[in-house]
């Protein structure tokens, strides 16, 4: 392996992992760093290097942090659970949310039936309070 | 390309795509039918064939069809957006959950303090009611 490297540092992660030369301006090496190996191997283990290159070429650099962040997020996600992978999440997040929004609609449902027994409570008061109204005063027996 | 195909239908939409042979029991045949060549397409080009054929084998078979499934669900979100993938799609539940969390957290306040306003204007009702109630009869002047 050729250690004609054009960049003063060690080889970034992916090129170590891949054995290749970590050339000046390598499109893994800003978000690849040689001291995080695992975060290059496991997208390519998910993605496969090339697909990980491809993608990134394809994208303006300044998205590239977010893209890379995603994709290991993926990635991680997959190898935890190689069936559903971060579906799995987002199945989860969705079944939250159907929750929470049961229990929000039953909580808005409460509010209202308090409101209103609240509104006939007053009525009920109001009824009551006229029908207690002092009685009128018996005729003085002096006059 | 070898047409000695070993099953009578027509290749699987993976093997058409890769042009290889689909041999009887190709991995990617039950869930890659003909008819639906994109749905290869987007897991090819977003995790590798390779990829997917080595996640399928070390699947049992009864969770191959889950596993293909979630990762068209990935392919097609990280088409569709490159830079987030599905993992926009995540992000954007979290904000929802935790919009549903403060909306419920809001509503059951507002029980909470309806209950007690209630409970208030039974006590206010009752004191009120208390001093009207009916004063004692005067004492008949015949007796």
């Amino acid at each position: 392996m050729t250690e004609n490297m054009t960049s003063t540092s060690s080889p970034c992660a992916a090129c170590k992992l891949l054995r290749r030369r970590c050339a000046k301006g390598c499109v893994f090496a800003p978000y690849f760093p040689a001291d995080q190996p695992l975060k290059f191997a496991s997208v390519h283990k998910v993605f496969g290097a090339s697909n990980v290159n491809k993608l990134l070429q394809e994208l303006p650099e300044h998205q590239r942090g977010d893209a890379v962040s995603s994709m290991v997020y993926e990635a991680n996600a997959r190898v935890r659970d190689p069936v559903y992978g971060c579906v799995g999440a987002i199945s989860s997040l969705q079944q939250k949310v159907a929750e929470l929004q049961a229990q929000l609609a039953i909580a808005q449902a409460e509010i209202v039936c308090l409101r209103m027994y609240q509104g006939s409570d007053l009525i009920t008061f109001n009824t009551k309070m006229t029908s207690f109204s002092p009685p009128v005063a018996p005729s003085s027996p002096s006059r």
